[in-house]
């Protein structure tokens, strides 16, 4: 249940209820709507009945859950939108009136590899680097990422070029692994439902980038982040990256309707990959378009020096020079969408890093 | 086949192949690639030998044809881009620089709302109005279309405000009537591979709208453009209006990607309809713009008076103002895309008209 | 709504309810559920409001209909089953204890092939003869069917072997002159919403094998069965033929659980494609055995006497005897699911017919 | 690639060939066809080239892997299929021509209610126990399973009824201890494709039931299984439990045709969950016949003694009288499907055990 306070309720009557709330076993957590304290009650059972709650002294009103997730709802904060910083100095953030393009290789496939991606995507403007380290691979025999090489390589360039860095965790066990080396802890669409992982990822303090599994709803996702933000970890990025349906012209087909039902539903950032929604480098800017239009708060693209030579996500894959195109072509449609694009990465803020 | 003719093949040898080809039982259609004509060859075997024709003077080389589309395809004239005008007095087109916004009720409820439909629509900057006649509707039990009366106040407000008008043809001993009446025939979802509806639509002498089945792949809706493309009808304009799928939270997913993927594969206009891929009226602005931003050509969408009294789609219908802020809202992405939006219809033009 | 009346009620209670309902401009149709009539009601509005029915003499109770369906579903008769019998001498019948199996070519490529292949079904036990002379393929430049002749030899091979003859009818003009040459009308998945159609099929004397779109519902496909219904004619075979989804192993993806869902929602019959559903002759039997076990009424079988020269469908038809084959293997299945397979046709009965 | 021996090949010659592919760093398995050895090649690239293989003495020819998955296919051995033993007495098998019925309640509620289920099951002729320690919930505030007391009273359980344990593994961590306590490891849908676990099972010397994904091909869930093979664990049960598709009226839509394709694409046996794939205790009858006369090599069904009352999964649990009826049904159809069914537990069995 979720409690209203009366606009006037004082502070001492929002304590007494959270805390006789409380006693009877419950978590609560507070929020607003404006000009009223809301109260969320969490528990499996109502360990107080509503009608009992409603008795007390500032209580304006008693009303159920609307949706399963609550957290990640917007019953507790309507107005509110959760902006969440990437790196240990906040070099770049995700939610607010910028957009954020993540961009680097599908896997990390050597220490120069790496930091020319990284010296490129973030000249060309990109906001924080990605890399693969641990690769799920569909197939026991296709290249399954170098791990704990990679996981250092990715920290080093971190350090040389000041972006922040997003490497996917597959294994509960190699969280905090992960989050010693990454500034964001990215958790697979194949991973959506990988309860103990989200388990995990929301214990530690680093933000969470959680993709939408393949034939996941929207519901689900939500589902999902909360399951990280019950833990306590209350930056969690949601990315859309393609459903699987029928149509074969497409990987995946993307989603994009997924956007405005979720920032009406959330107030969580909203992420775009339009890399793996289509699977070709062709459509990576036209899906990078719709997906800044439709309202996504930024991108995460897969950029790789020499896409002929990748080991992994080749064709869709965009050299350094198509992703300096890409970001060319989408400050019009983000400027249309309200949004500004980081600045290109100038030498300066590179060195201060 | 398709043969390439040499760069300075004379007009005498492009005819001289042409004529053996269609001697032999086939038919020919001719395209260009920028220096040499192209001759794309039709028949269910192919009469000649491939190597035979490869050897007939001013022949340069004979190709299969790649695709199961042809005259829907780029193979016979890569850089072509079909523009599609509407209306007798080509008030509007599509497939061009300019985009154009269809916008009009789900159904014709009747004559004084159709109008005040249609002035509203223009004012804000629609290029052609939408309006159904005769509805296909999943129950026998549901409003199926006021018919015949529904026509002729189409054909009435078209005269008043000079707005080319779109609307649907279920059956194809109707098409002749709704010709008379309509300046576009829309072929709706659940009838893209209804073949003799197909064939007589490509026998009129009017723009199809052919909007793409719920589970069918692009491939299929190229195939069935073929259809009306070979019985003499160049005038396709294909619309993507979402697929099905398992996600609950909208009426059906709207196929984003469809988009790029049809521009790269035919030269025919591409719209988009947000209203029937969201089935929600919050989600037809944010869809609207992906489109334009993915690259469509325009859009078609549900506008009411009175939505709360509509007979049918009012949950995805725009009002007239919602409508206008709709329009307000893309200029910014379409100017983005390279795009200019159909001007506000002003009295003059409306006298004009 | 539907109108109970009481057990006792005597027939000219039951009489004047219905003429007071018809009088209100309302259709009523009586059913009966062991101990008592039910009186539906049809029409957009009610004419007479439930509580004012409520009171007339013999009525017991009036509900809402419980399903957007009517007449194709369960309320008004809760344990009747439809049975359908095929053919002018009813040879054959779909909805009682027997299995129905119709088989035969994808299309009728000529007299001989045809004969030949309703020689070999009859032989091998099946009940009626498919064979398609309108052809709906996805490409305009595949084989179309061999349209009137083929319906002639149908009908000649009808009258030699004694078998019903399934055809399907792609075009509303045609209905009439299908209607005269074969025993069911087939409509295909692709046009189960192509409502002129369904409205023609509706109104002449031959049952209707109505088959489920790709992508629809099994909802859907009820109410496109009730168009065919509520035009009067009551004999429709519905037919599960697989639906569209991700996989790519099979064609389609056979929903054996719409059986019994079906079973559960109408008192029509029930028939399964095993040759469309899988896409693969090898896949013809389990899949057939699955659907008898599942509770299905019947089969329909792609079967050629010459499957490697097949001019469509090839892959999926099975031989005379792979389909010999099939329906010995089928017989201890239909046993267990307490059906009687029709015993393998006798030189005498053919002679007879 | 795989390498064909000659049929007089020498044992010598034998491993001759594999000594030289694993000294160049390959992997080698030994499978047969009936006459010649053959001899599968696992590493990452061909460390040695096929010509070369090929002119090695015994060698008959060199041919590619003909499917992604080699261990799971059917290439090296093709005549083969894997009976797969459960219990640590082989109490029960699947893979034969039994038919292994896998029954109980979703998950572990209390000692008393998995005895009583267990002890119901058994009567009736279940060959196995399944009950949830640990529940994968879509929802954090779910109920998530008693864990640790679930995984002992499944122990206890086992003992005193001799039914060998089916339980869920979730987390890579738990993988021992689930071991220790079950005979049979589940990996669940969501977890298909979760690496790091599937790893773990493979590592174990119990055997593994893997559950299709929920949009999983059945490639994919053959390159999963593929996983747990290659780390040495050979004992894979694969399960058919529904795919997500847009049909409301079913939880899942059961792919039937998945048990043909797979038992023609795998030696691995092949079971279906009808309670998970229908989602209704109504559709457990009829798909579970279905599934047997497919093809399938067992059942897994959801059992609860009161499903009333269940924590989760109610709608599709079958009582124990439901359960009971249920393999009375599945008696014919199993002998149809030249299978035979575990006999009922008696009272001597069990006190053997």
């Amino acid at each position: 249940m979720v409690i209203a306070m009366q606009a006037h309720a004082t502070a001492e009557q929002v304590d007494a209820v959270r805390e006789q709330l409380e006693q009877a076993g419950m978590r609560t957590v507070a929020g607003r709507d404006g000009v009223r304290v809301l109260i969320g009650c969490f528990g499996e059972v109502d360990a107080i009945a509503p009608v009992a709650v409603a008795t007390l002294p500032g209580v304006e009103s008693v009303v159920p859950w609307r949706t399963p997730y609550r957290l990640a709802g917007r019953q507790l904060s309507p107005a509110a939108r959760t902006v969440v910083r990437l790196g240990d100095g906040a070099q770049a953030s995700v939610g607010d009136a910028s957009l954020l393009v993540i961009a680097g290789p599908c896997s990390v496939e050597g220490r120069e590899m790496l930091l020319e991606a990284a010296r490129g995507v973030g000249r060309a403007g990109a906001g924080a680097l990605r890399g693969g380290a641990f690769k799920p691979r569909t197939s026991p025999y296709a290249f399954q990422g170098l791990g704990l090489d990679a996981l250092r390589w990715l920290a080093e360039v971190r350090r040389e070029t000041g972006l922040p860095v997003v490497t996917e965790v597959l294994d509960p066990r190699q969280v905090d692994l992960v989050a010693e080396h990454a500034d964001v802890l990215q958790v697979g669409a194949r991973n959506m439902q990988n309860f103990p992982l989200l388990a995990e990822v929301g214990r530690v303090r680093r933000p969470v980038l959680l993709k939408r599994g393949l034939s996941a709803t929207v519901t689900e996702l939500l589902l999902a982040a909360e399951y990280v933000l019950a833990r306590g970890n209350r930056d969690v990025i949601l990315c859309e990256r393609g459903i699987r349906t029928f149509e074969p012209a497409t990987r995946n087909t993307l989603d994009i309707a997924a956007i405005p039902v979720l920032r009406a539903e959330t107030h969580l950032p909203v992420i775009v990959d339009p890399s793996h929604a289509g699977g070709r480098a062709d459509l990576v800017a036209p899906l990078a378009y719709a997906a800044i239009a439709a309202g996504a708060d930024g991108l995460i693209v897969e950029v790789h020096p020499h896409p002929e030579a990748a080991r992994s996500d080749g064709d869709q894959s965009l050299s350094l020079a198509g992703f300096t195109e890409l970001m060319r072509g989408l400050t019009p449609f983000a400027a249309a969408a309200g949004r500004t694009l980081v600045q290109p990465h100038t030498p300066g803020r590179e060195a201060a890093a």
